[in-house]
């Protein structure tokens, strides 16, 4: 089974990553850039019977930090 | 106009980084997982003009390096 866990800093938090990337693309000439905010993509194959309390439990103990970061997991197939 | 654009490395490339998540999980007791990418999930807040032309340009310029990464455009609305 496909999974993808999608971990984007949660609102209000500084983003960094974010403003340089928004500022390379000013910098490259894009204009009507508002923001970038630089998030990670975790694609996981996992085993069929893999239930989503063992899915919520990983993204809760290491693939996010939950202070800062929302997770959204998304079943591929 | 809200996009997100998904950076993954291509298959075949090694991925330090996934290997590591990978081994965190079996440390952490979770079994049945296969295989780990990590990959990046940038946010943009774009204006509403910004044509197809100018997003790819942004992914092949700067967001991506396609020479060992894919990337895919997704709008949100």
């Amino acid at each position: 089974m496909n999974i993808r866990v999608h971990v984007s800093l949660k609102p209000g938090v500084l983003d960094p990553q974010g403003r340089a990337v928004h500022h390379a693309l000013e910098g490259l000439g894009f204009a009507g850039v508002d923001e970038v905010r630089v998030g990670r993509l975790i694609e996981l194959d996992v085993a069929d019977d893999t239930d989503d309390t063992a899915l919520t439990e990983m993204c809760e103990k290491l693939l996010a930090n939950t202070v800062i970061e929302n997770y959204r997991i998304e079943k591929v197939g």
